[in-house]
């Protein structure tokens, strides 16, 4: 039997921690009625391991306190983070961003917080968030693909989370998409993300394509983010959408791979990019899908914007700690 | 609790079925001494579905008689068939080789021959049996990839045949490679099934490449299949292998991709064109798919040639019949 504790989920990124208490019947109330309490802050590895397990137990004690939930209160506390780790072990591996190598997190903050703490990876803590609560609810075979810096995935199959032998799965961003280019330009995450679209569009501004991208950002192209893409997009810059487009069908081609070699029922893409241009980046997606899904059953596959946004990691990791504990 | 009743299983093809009477202690006895009776026959489907079905009926008998055991004293009957089919509702719903649509083979079979009569795809079967008792004993994430006159595929998730939303997981063969060229020329299948490596042998012949592979089919050259490609294979012919490495290349390539994706623990590489070149193909796949295979981690990844050969498939559909019943 799951408790009826509320529980706190953690959002870690790279760049920013968002931590939520979330109530443990939040299935059944929605998501925005789930979160009784918010907290974020900056998460600045830079500034070493201790600082940033301390800004963590600061916003848990934020969030409880905003709640009005004491932490000892709290059935379990969940938390997503980016890079290689063990869920079951509460291991992180390697976490690049953080710095982070070979760190028992869940029975650091355990110890910490007086809490059990579950740890999974800050994708698939999304993915379960949208399963639970947003764009996929009910679908028992998912795919996640979260569009921005860089490209993450996720899986839900047979209606869990799929970690594979090495629990690794889901990593889609480094996935071939041309297998004879050269390393460091063939994958999936190298032709799509964020990153790599806004790169093309300055090389292409640099070789004197016109774009408003200039005007829009006072031609400080390095600053080019999801938002400054989607103003041009939706303007109807013609260099931004050649680019944002050719990377959304690549995408769908790829997703469409992916749906026939796991017969998939759905799949959720979220993230900086697609959240800021919106449905004609899913529409394309989603055509490109279609088109390539074999056999013609899997072109039922639907494919759909995540719905729950930023809050998704949060909601995703809290969901974790409670059905982990249930 | 499973039967000790012995079972029979099918491999049906398009050109051939291959039928057997397995013990039920298949895994403890090892495959050699798990047949106890075998019959082969033609399919030739042109002659219509009652003649096949008769011909299917006639050889699960002669197995049974070989074996010195009554067909009702079968525990069982697994048949592996070709095409898109619901496997627990025991219906093919397309097999384009067999001229078939959405028949009800499961339930024909077991009226004609009064035994439980269960199916699933011939290709899920051969890994089936490879994972129960050849190449892939006791791992729990396994990708099966079938190189023969097009490309194959099942995977063990779990520990479990794993099918999908839409019971049509494993189909490697139609995921693109070349996302940028045109339909047709897309595909792993496309590029890497033996059809399409000797497409590409003879269209170079024709351009003037030289070759013994003409000497060895007496210019014959719609008439190769993988039995000459291994001859000029091992005798050096610097157009097979160029033509046969770069095809091996490009599939581990690919197979890196799905172990990103899925964390695979292991591959099991089988098929014509595979059986015909045996290692030196395994090996040059084997390398590219640990290349590929992301994180570092993955690169651990078995990949390792087919045990069973011709007997894959009668052994996974017999143990398909036997785990389905327990």
């Amino acid at each position: 039997m799951a408790s009826d504790r509320p529980v706190v989920g953690i959002d870690l990124g790279g760049t920013n921690m968002q931590v939520g208490v979330v109530r443990a019947d939040a299935r059944k109330v929605g998501p925005e009625k789930a979160i009784l309490g918010v907290s974020r802050k900056k998460t600045r590895a830079s500034d070493g391991l201790d600082a940033v397990l301390g800004r963590i137990e600061e916003a848990v004690r934020e969030a409880c306190g905003q709640a009005g939930v004491a932490v000892s209160d709290l059935g379990g506390i969940g938390i997503g983070a980016p890079g290689a780790l063990d869920p079951y072990k509460g291991i992180v591996f390697e976490a690049v961003n953080l710095r982070w190598n070979d760190l028992p997190l869940a029975e650091i903050l355990t110890g910490r917080l007086g809490v059990p703490v579950f740890l999974d990876n800050d994708v698939n803590a999304a993915l379960y968030g949208e399963w639970g609560l947003g764009a996929a609810v009910g679908a028992s075979d998912v795919l996640g693909v979260w569009v921005g810096t860089g490209i993450g995935g996720g899986l839900i199959l047979g209606g869990k989370l799929f970690y594979g032998h090495h629990m690794t799965a889901g990593e889609v961003g480094h996935m071939l998409i041309f297998p004879k280019s050269p390393p460091g330009t063939r994958s999936l995450e190298h032709n799509c993300s964020r990153t790599a679209v806004v790169d093309r569009i300055v090389r292409l501004i640099r070789s004197n394509r016109a774009s408003m991208l200039g005007e829009i950002t006072g031609e400080k192209y390095e600053k080019i983010k999801s938002r400054a893409l989607a103003t041009a997009y939706e303007a109807g810059d013609e260099l931004t959408r050649e680019v944002v487009n050719d990377a959304a069908t690549l995408l769908g081609d790829q997703i469409g791979s992916i749906v026939t070699l796991l017969s998939l029922e759905k799949v959720v893409i979220g993230g900086g990019l697609t959240e800021a241009i919106g449905e004609p980046f899913v529409k394309r997606v989603r055509e490109a899908t279609r088109e390539i899904a074999f056999p013609d059953v899997c072109k039922k596959v639907e494919v759909v914007a995540s719905q729950l946004l930023d809050n998704a990691g949060l909601l995703g990791a809290a969901m974790i700690a409670t059905d982990r504990m249930s």
